[in-house]
Protein backbone atom coordinates (compact mmCIF):
# COMPACT_ATOMS: atom_id res chain seq x y z
CA UNK A 1 0.00 0.00 0.00
CA UNK A 2 1.36 3.04 -0.85
CA UNK A 3 -0.05 6.42 0.72
CA UNK A 4 -0.57 10.10 -0.31
CA UNK A 5 0.68 11.27 3.34
CA UNK A 6 4.00 12.89 2.25
CA UNK A 7 5.91 12.02 5.67
CA UNK A 8 6.92 8.56 6.41
CA UNK A 9 9.47 8.34 9.49
CA UNK A 10 10.52 4.90 11.23
CA UNK A 11 11.16 4.31 14.79
CA UNK A 12 10.99 2.11 17.41
CA UNK A 13 8.05 2.51 19.84
CA UNK A 14 9.17 4.17 23.20
CA UNK A 15 6.41 4.60 26.09
CA UNK A 16 2.42 4.31 25.00
CA UNK A 17 -0.37 5.78 27.41
CA UNK A 18 -3.40 4.54 27.04
CA UNK A 19 -6.99 6.24 27.89
CA UNK A 20 -10.42 4.99 27.48
CA UNK A 21 -10.84 6.27 23.74
CA UNK A 22 -7.11 8.24 23.00
CA UNK A 23 -3.63 6.53 23.38
CA UNK A 24 -0.66 8.83 23.32
CA UNK A 25 2.35 7.36 21.57
CA UNK A 26 5.96 7.82 21.75
CA UNK A 27 8.26 6.98 19.37
CA UNK A 28 12.21 6.94 19.40
CA UNK A 29 13.86 7.82 15.90
CA UNK A 30 16.84 6.72 17.23
CA UNK A 31 19.16 9.72 17.17
CA UNK A 32 18.14 11.15 20.24
CA UNK A 33 14.88 12.28 18.96
CA UNK A 34 11.60 11.50 19.30
CA UNK A 35 7.64 11.67 18.05
CA UNK A 36 4.87 12.03 19.60
CA UNK A 37 1.17 10.75 18.40
CA UNK A 38 -2.06 10.58 20.26
CA UNK A 39 -4.30 7.53 18.15
CA UNK A 40 -7.09 5.82 19.11
CA UNK A 41 -6.66 3.23 21.98
CA UNK A 42 -8.41 0.98 19.56
CA UNK A 43 -5.85 1.21 17.15
CA UNK A 44 -2.92 0.48 19.32
CA UNK A 45 -4.41 -2.86 19.94
CA UNK A 46 -5.37 -3.10 16.29
CA UNK A 47 -2.07 -2.35 15.35
CA UNK A 48 -0.25 -4.52 18.31
CA UNK A 49 1.40 -1.08 19.50
CA UNK A 50 4.02 -1.86 22.26
CA UNK A 51 7.18 -0.36 23.91
CA UNK A 52 10.11 -1.80 20.99
CA UNK A 53 8.11 -2.32 18.26
CA UNK A 54 9.43 -1.23 14.61
CA UNK A 55 6.87 1.31 13.67
CA UNK A 56 6.44 4.11 11.39
CA UNK A 57 5.17 7.48 12.35
CA UNK A 58 2.91 9.40 9.16
CA UNK A 59 1.73 12.95 8.69
CA UNK A 60 -0.08 14.76 5.90
CA UNK A 61 2.43 17.33 4.81
CA UNK A 62 -0.60 19.52 5.62
CA UNK A 63 -0.72 18.83 9.36
CA UNK A 64 2.77 20.13 9.13
CA UNK A 65 3.62 24.07 10.08
CA UNK A 66 7.19 25.80 10.14
CA UNK A 67 8.07 27.57 12.79
CA UNK A 68 11.84 30.29 12.89
CA UNK A 69 13.11 31.73 15.54
CA UNK B 1 7.01 31.80 22.72
CA UNK B 2 5.99 28.07 24.14
CA UNK B 3 3.49 25.73 22.15
CA UNK B 4 1.28 22.75 23.04
CA UNK B 5 2.19 21.06 19.73
CA UNK B 6 4.06 18.03 20.99
CA UNK B 7 6.77 17.66 18.00
CA UNK B 8 9.34 20.23 17.08
CA UNK B 9 11.82 19.22 14.36
CA UNK B 10 14.87 21.52 13.45
CA UNK B 11 16.05 21.40 9.90
CA UNK B 12 16.80 23.07 6.83
CA UNK B 13 15.10 24.40 4.09
CA UNK B 14 15.86 22.57 1.00
CA UNK B 15 13.45 23.57 -1.55
CA UNK B 16 10.39 25.74 -1.75
CA UNK B 17 7.34 25.73 -4.24
CA UNK B 18 4.81 28.32 -4.17
CA UNK B 19 1.07 27.89 -5.60
CA UNK B 20 -0.89 31.27 -6.16
CA UNK B 21 -2.57 30.40 -2.21
CA UNK B 22 -0.49 27.08 -0.98
CA UNK B 23 3.27 26.82 -0.73
CA UNK B 24 5.23 23.23 -0.69
CA UNK B 25 8.42 23.41 1.81
CA UNK B 26 10.87 21.04 2.03
CA UNK B 27 13.03 20.31 4.90
CA UNK B 28 16.32 18.75 5.18
CA UNK B 29 16.28 17.13 8.99
CA UNK B 30 20.55 16.64 7.74
CA UNK B 31 20.74 12.60 8.06
CA UNK B 32 19.10 11.92 4.64
CA UNK B 33 15.57 12.89 5.72
CA UNK B 34 13.23 15.22 4.97
CA UNK B 35 10.04 16.58 5.93
CA UNK B 36 7.02 17.80 3.86
CA UNK B 37 5.05 20.98 4.40
CA UNK B 38 2.10 22.72 2.97
CA UNK B 39 1.60 26.10 4.46
CA UNK B 40 -0.08 29.15 2.82
CA UNK B 41 2.28 31.24 0.16
CA UNK B 42 1.65 34.29 2.90
CA UNK B 43 3.39 32.03 5.99
CA UNK B 44 6.49 31.74 3.58
CA UNK B 45 6.62 35.36 3.17
CA UNK B 46 5.77 36.44 6.74
CA UNK B 47 8.96 33.67 7.87
CA UNK B 48 11.28 34.66 5.08
CA UNK B 49 10.99 30.95 4.11
CA UNK B 50 13.97 30.32 1.64
CA UNK B 51 16.30 27.63 0.79
CA UNK B 52 19.28 27.77 3.60
CA UNK B 53 17.22 28.58 6.22
CA UNK B 54 16.76 27.12 9.66
CA UNK B 55 13.44 26.14 10.89
CA UNK B 56 11.29 24.05 12.45
CA UNK B 57 8.87 21.61 11.73
CA UNK B 58 6.00 21.79 14.46
CA UNK B 59 3.25 19.07 14.30
CA UNK B 60 0.71 18.51 16.45
CA UNK B 61 0.36 15.11 18.30
CA UNK B 62 -3.16 14.33 17.53
CA UNK B 63 -2.20 14.48 13.60
CA UNK B 64 0.31 11.78 13.38
CA UNK B 65 -1.01 8.43 12.30
CA UNK B 66 1.31 5.29 13.13
CA UNK B 67 1.79 2.60 10.36
CA UNK B 68 3.30 -1.14 10.84
CA UNK B 69 4.81 -3.26 8.04
CA UNK C 1 1.07 -2.21 5.90
CA UNK C 2 -1.45 -1.47 8.11
CA UNK C 3 -1.98 2.03 9.57
CA UNK C 4 -3.86 3.55 12.45
CA UNK C 5 -6.42 5.76 10.58
CA UNK C 6 -9.31 3.77 11.49
CA UNK C 7 -11.36 4.80 7.95
CA UNK C 8 -10.40 3.87 4.94
CA UNK C 9 -12.90 3.89 1.97
CA UNK C 10 -12.70 1.88 -1.15
CA UNK C 11 -13.73 3.87 -4.37
CA UNK C 12 -12.68 4.55 -8.12
CA UNK C 13 -11.07 8.45 -8.45
CA UNK C 14 -13.51 10.28 -10.82
CA UNK C 15 -11.65 13.55 -11.30
CA UNK C 16 -8.68 15.48 -10.89
CA UNK C 17 -8.05 18.82 -10.69
CA UNK C 18 -3.70 19.76 -10.59
CA UNK C 19 -2.75 23.37 -8.99
CA UNK C 20 0.62 24.44 -8.68
CA UNK C 21 1.11 22.25 -5.04
CA UNK C 22 -2.61 21.01 -4.35
CA UNK C 23 -4.03 18.81 -6.43
CA UNK C 24 -8.06 17.59 -5.33
CA UNK C 25 -9.59 14.19 -6.07
CA UNK C 26 -12.66 13.18 -6.13
CA UNK C 27 -13.61 9.94 -5.48
CA UNK C 28 -17.18 7.98 -6.47
CA UNK C 29 -17.62 5.31 -3.93
CA UNK C 30 -19.95 3.62 -6.27
CA UNK C 31 -23.47 4.22 -5.11
CA UNK C 32 -23.90 7.92 -5.85
CA UNK C 33 -21.88 8.84 -2.99
CA UNK C 34 -18.49 10.70 -3.31
CA UNK C 35 -15.41 11.79 -1.04
CA UNK C 36 -13.58 14.93 -2.32
CA UNK C 37 -9.70 14.62 -0.92
CA UNK C 38 -6.83 17.55 -1.44
CA UNK C 39 -3.55 16.45 -1.32
CA UNK C 40 -0.01 17.37 -2.78
CA UNK C 41 0.42 17.49 -6.96
CA UNK C 42 3.45 15.51 -6.12
CA UNK C 43 1.46 12.47 -4.37
CA UNK C 44 -0.92 12.40 -7.46
CA UNK C 45 2.33 11.67 -9.38
CA UNK C 46 3.97 9.78 -7.28
CA UNK C 47 0.77 7.24 -6.75
CA UNK C 48 -0.39 7.90 -10.38
CA UNK C 49 -3.67 9.55 -9.60
CA UNK C 50 -5.97 9.10 -12.44
CA UNK C 51 -9.61 8.96 -13.50
CA UNK C 52 -10.56 5.23 -13.24
CA UNK C 53 -7.90 4.26 -10.65
CA UNK C 54 -9.20 2.52 -7.56
CA UNK C 55 -7.87 4.12 -4.31
CA UNK C 56 -8.85 4.35 -0.96
CA UNK C 57 -9.42 7.58 0.64
CA UNK C 58 -8.21 7.52 4.10
CA UNK C 59 -9.52 9.29 7.72
CA UNK C 60 -8.33 9.47 10.60
CA UNK C 61 -10.97 9.41 13.35
CA UNK C 62 -10.15 12.41 14.90
CA UNK C 63 -10.70 14.39 12.05
CA UNK C 64 -14.12 13.13 11.53
CA UNK C 65 -16.88 15.79 13.11
CA UNK C 66 -20.59 14.96 13.68
CA UNK C 67 -23.48 17.09 12.55
CA UNK C 68 -27.28 16.36 13.31
CA UNK C 69 -30.52 18.03 11.37
CA UNK D 1 -26.49 25.89 7.58
CA UNK D 2 -24.23 25.37 4.47
CA UNK D 3 -19.92 24.26 5.24
CA UNK D 4 -17.79 24.33 3.02
CA UNK D 5 -16.45 20.98 4.41
CA UNK D 6 -17.02 18.69 1.45
CA UNK D 7 -17.55 15.10 2.66
CA UNK D 8 -20.79 15.27 4.25
CA UNK D 9 -22.18 11.43 4.50
CA UNK D 10 -25.16 10.39 5.95
CA UNK D 11 -25.44 7.08 8.70
CA UNK D 12 -26.51 5.59 11.99
CA UNK D 13 -24.86 5.59 15.02
CA UNK D 14 -23.72 2.49 16.13
CA UNK D 15 -21.27 2.68 19.13
CA UNK D 16 -20.48 4.99 21.64
CA UNK D 17 -17.39 4.85 23.91
CA UNK D 18 -17.16 8.11 26.31
CA UNK D 19 -13.94 8.76 27.95
CA UNK D 20 -13.03 11.65 30.57
CA UNK D 21 -12.52 14.02 27.30
CA UNK D 22 -13.01 12.17 24.00
CA UNK D 23 -15.63 10.15 22.54
CA UNK D 24 -14.99 7.35 20.00
CA UNK D 25 -18.46 7.07 17.78
CA UNK D 26 -18.87 4.66 15.12
CA UNK D 27 -21.79 5.48 12.59
CA UNK D 28 -23.27 3.12 10.48
CA UNK D 29 -23.20 4.09 6.74
CA UNK D 30 -25.62 1.00 5.97
CA UNK D 31 -23.91 -1.20 3.61
CA UNK D 32 -21.76 -2.84 5.19
CA UNK D 33 -19.40 0.16 5.99
CA UNK D 34 -18.88 2.19 9.01
CA UNK D 35 -16.86 5.80 9.92
CA UNK D 36 -15.25 5.71 13.06
CA UNK D 37 -14.78 9.93 14.48
CA UNK D 38 -13.21 11.20 17.59
CA UNK D 39 -15.60 14.16 19.07
CA UNK D 40 -15.31 15.44 23.04
CA UNK D 41 -17.91 13.96 25.11
CA UNK D 42 -19.17 17.33 26.01
CA UNK D 43 -20.42 17.32 21.94
CA UNK D 44 -21.96 13.89 22.31
CA UNK D 45 -23.85 15.35 24.66
CA UNK D 46 -24.67 18.92 23.07
CA UNK D 47 -26.16 17.24 20.06
CA UNK D 48 -27.58 13.96 21.60
CA UNK D 49 -25.44 11.31 20.07
CA UNK D 50 -26.59 8.00 21.04
CA UNK D 51 -26.75 4.36 19.39
CA UNK D 52 -29.87 4.63 16.49
CA UNK D 53 -29.55 8.34 15.44
CA UNK D 54 -28.95 9.69 12.72
CA UNK D 55 -25.80 11.83 12.20
CA UNK D 56 -23.44 13.04 9.08
CA UNK D 57 -20.13 12.25 8.94
CA UNK D 58 -18.31 15.91 8.21
CA UNK D 59 -14.96 15.69 6.86
CA UNK D 60 -12.45 18.86 5.51
CA UNK D 61 -11.46 17.73 2.10
CA UNK D 62 -7.82 18.48 3.24
CA UNK D 63 -8.01 15.97 6.04
CA UNK D 64 -8.84 12.83 3.40
CA UNK D 65 -5.87 11.07 1.90
CA UNK D 66 -5.07 9.14 -0.33
CA UNK D 67 -3.63 5.44 -0.72
CA UNK D 68 -3.19 2.64 -3.57
CA UNK D 69 -2.91 -1.09 -3.57
CA UNK E 1 -28.04 21.41 11.44
CA UNK E 2 -25.76 20.95 14.69
CA UNK E 3 -21.93 20.51 14.30
CA UNK E 4 -19.52 18.88 16.55
CA UNK E 5 -16.79 21.14 16.03
CA UNK E 6 -17.07 23.61 19.53
CA UNK E 7 -15.60 26.61 17.35
CA UNK E 8 -18.30 28.86 15.52
CA UNK E 9 -17.03 32.39 15.43
CA UNK E 10 -19.25 35.00 13.67
CA UNK E 11 -17.44 37.36 11.08
CA UNK E 12 -17.58 38.68 7.57
CA UNK E 13 -15.45 37.95 4.79
CA UNK E 14 -12.68 41.01 4.25
CA UNK E 15 -11.22 39.19 1.75
CA UNK E 16 -10.53 36.45 -0.91
CA UNK E 17 -7.75 34.81 -2.71
CA UNK E 18 -8.39 32.28 -5.12
CA UNK E 19 -6.16 29.49 -6.88
CA UNK E 20 -6.47 26.72 -8.87
CA UNK E 21 -7.53 24.37 -5.92
CA UNK E 22 -7.54 26.05 -2.92
CA UNK E 23 -8.32 29.74 -1.95
CA UNK E 24 -7.44 31.79 0.92
CA UNK E 25 -10.56 33.35 2.92
CA UNK E 26 -9.55 36.73 5.68
CA UNK E 27 -12.42 36.59 7.90
CA UNK E 28 -13.02 40.01 10.20
CA UNK E 29 -14.09 39.41 13.44
CA UNK E 30 -15.23 43.03 13.90
CA UNK E 31 -12.99 44.25 16.75
CA UNK E 32 -9.85 44.90 15.19
CA UNK E 33 -9.09 40.80 14.74
CA UNK E 34 -8.98 38.24 11.98
CA UNK E 35 -9.56 34.60 11.27
CA UNK E 36 -7.76 33.08 7.54
CA UNK E 37 -8.90 30.09 6.26
CA UNK E 38 -7.73 27.93 3.37
CA UNK E 39 -10.67 26.14 1.96
CA UNK E 40 -11.33 24.79 -1.68
CA UNK E 41 -12.12 27.28 -4.28
CA UNK E 42 -15.23 24.71 -5.03
CA UNK E 43 -16.34 25.97 -1.90
CA UNK E 44 -15.94 29.55 -2.11
CA UNK E 45 -18.17 29.17 -5.38
CA UNK E 46 -20.17 26.64 -3.53
CA UNK E 47 -21.33 29.11 -0.59
CA UNK E 48 -20.54 32.27 -2.57
CA UNK E 49 -18.14 33.76 -0.66
CA UNK E 50 -17.44 36.93 -1.21
CA UNK E 51 -16.38 40.26 0.36
CA UNK E 52 -19.05 41.91 3.18
CA UNK E 53 -20.47 38.36 3.01
CA UNK E 54 -21.55 37.14 6.88
CA UNK E 55 -19.98 33.60 7.62
CA UNK E 56 -18.72 31.78 10.52
CA UNK E 57 -15.64 30.41 11.04
CA UNK E 58 -16.13 26.92 12.51
CA UNK E 59 -13.13 24.74 14.18
CA UNK E 60 -12.95 21.27 15.59
CA UNK E 61 -10.98 21.67 18.91
CA UNK E 62 -8.90 19.28 18.18
CA UNK E 63 -7.46 21.19 15.67
CA UNK E 64 -6.66 24.49 18.42
CA UNK E 65 -2.96 24.53 19.60
CA UNK E 66 -2.70 26.51 22.60
CA UNK E 67 0.88 29.21 23.29
CA UNK E 68 2.32 30.81 26.01
CA UNK E 69 4.86 33.64 26.68
CA UNK F 1 9.68 32.17 17.80
CA UNK F 2 7.54 33.08 14.49
CA UNK F 3 5.37 30.26 13.02
CA UNK F 4 3.39 29.76 9.97
CA UNK F 5 0.42 29.53 11.67
CA UNK F 6 -1.80 32.24 10.49
CA UNK F 7 -4.34 32.94 13.59
CA UNK F 8 -3.20 33.47 17.22
CA UNK F 9 -5.59 34.68 19.46
CA UNK F 10 -5.33 35.95 22.89
CA UNK F 11 -7.01 35.27 26.06
CA UNK F 12 -7.47 33.93 29.01
CA UNK F 13 -8.14 29.89 30.06
CA UNK F 14 -11.42 29.73 31.62
CA UNK F 15 -11.63 25.92 32.30
CA UNK F 16 -9.62 23.08 32.20
CA UNK F 17 -10.80 18.80 31.86
CA UNK F 18 -7.82 16.52 31.53
CA UNK F 19 -8.18 12.92 30.92
CA UNK F 20 -5.48 10.29 31.03
CA UNK F 21 -4.35 11.31 27.30
CA UNK F 22 -5.90 14.37 26.64
CA UNK F 23 -7.27 17.69 28.62
CA UNK F 24 -10.05 20.08 26.80
CA UNK F 25 -9.04 23.49 27.85
CA UNK F 26 -11.77 26.48 27.66
CA UNK F 27 -10.28 30.18 27.03
CA UNK F 28 -12.10 32.88 27.27
CA UNK F 29 -11.71 35.79 24.56
CA UNK F 30 -12.88 38.50 26.51
CA UNK F 31 -15.77 39.46 24.71
CA UNK F 32 -18.17 36.91 25.74
CA UNK F 33 -16.58 34.46 23.00
CA UNK F 34 -14.54 31.35 23.84
CA UNK F 35 -12.11 28.77 22.00
CA UNK F 36 -12.46 25.04 22.77
CA UNK F 37 -8.93 23.43 22.57
CA UNK F 38 -7.84 20.07 22.89
CA UNK F 39 -4.67 19.00 23.42
CA UNK F 40 -2.49 16.45 25.22
CA UNK F 41 -2.26 16.17 29.10
CA UNK F 42 1.09 16.76 28.95
CA UNK F 43 0.99 19.99 26.95
CA UNK F 44 -1.26 20.94 29.78
CA UNK F 45 1.54 20.05 32.42
CA UNK F 46 4.53 21.62 30.29
CA UNK F 47 2.79 24.84 29.33
CA UNK F 48 1.76 25.26 33.64
CA UNK F 49 -1.83 25.89 31.79
CA UNK F 50 -4.56 26.26 34.21
CA UNK F 51 -7.35 28.62 35.47
CA UNK F 52 -6.94 32.52 34.75
CA UNK F 53 -3.19 32.01 32.79
CA UNK F 54 -3.05 34.33 29.91
CA UNK F 55 -2.51 32.03 26.77
CA UNK F 56 -3.01 31.93 23.07
CA UNK F 57 -5.43 29.46 20.99
CA UNK F 58 -2.88 29.02 17.62
CA UNK F 59 -4.99 27.58 14.54
CA UNK F 60 -3.07 26.55 11.06
CA UNK F 61 -5.28 28.16 8.65
CA UNK F 62 -6.31 24.87 6.67
CA UNK F 63 -7.97 23.68 9.87
CA UNK F 64 -10.49 26.45 9.66
CA UNK F 65 -13.93 25.85 7.73
CA UNK F 66 -16.38 28.10 6.90
CA UNK F 67 -19.91 27.90 7.32
CA UNK F 68 -22.99 30.08 6.12
CA UNK F 69 -26.57 30.75 7.20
Amino acid sequence: MKISARNTIKGKVKNVVVGQVSAEVTIDLGNGKEIVSVITKNSVENLGIKVGKEVYAVIKASSVMIATD
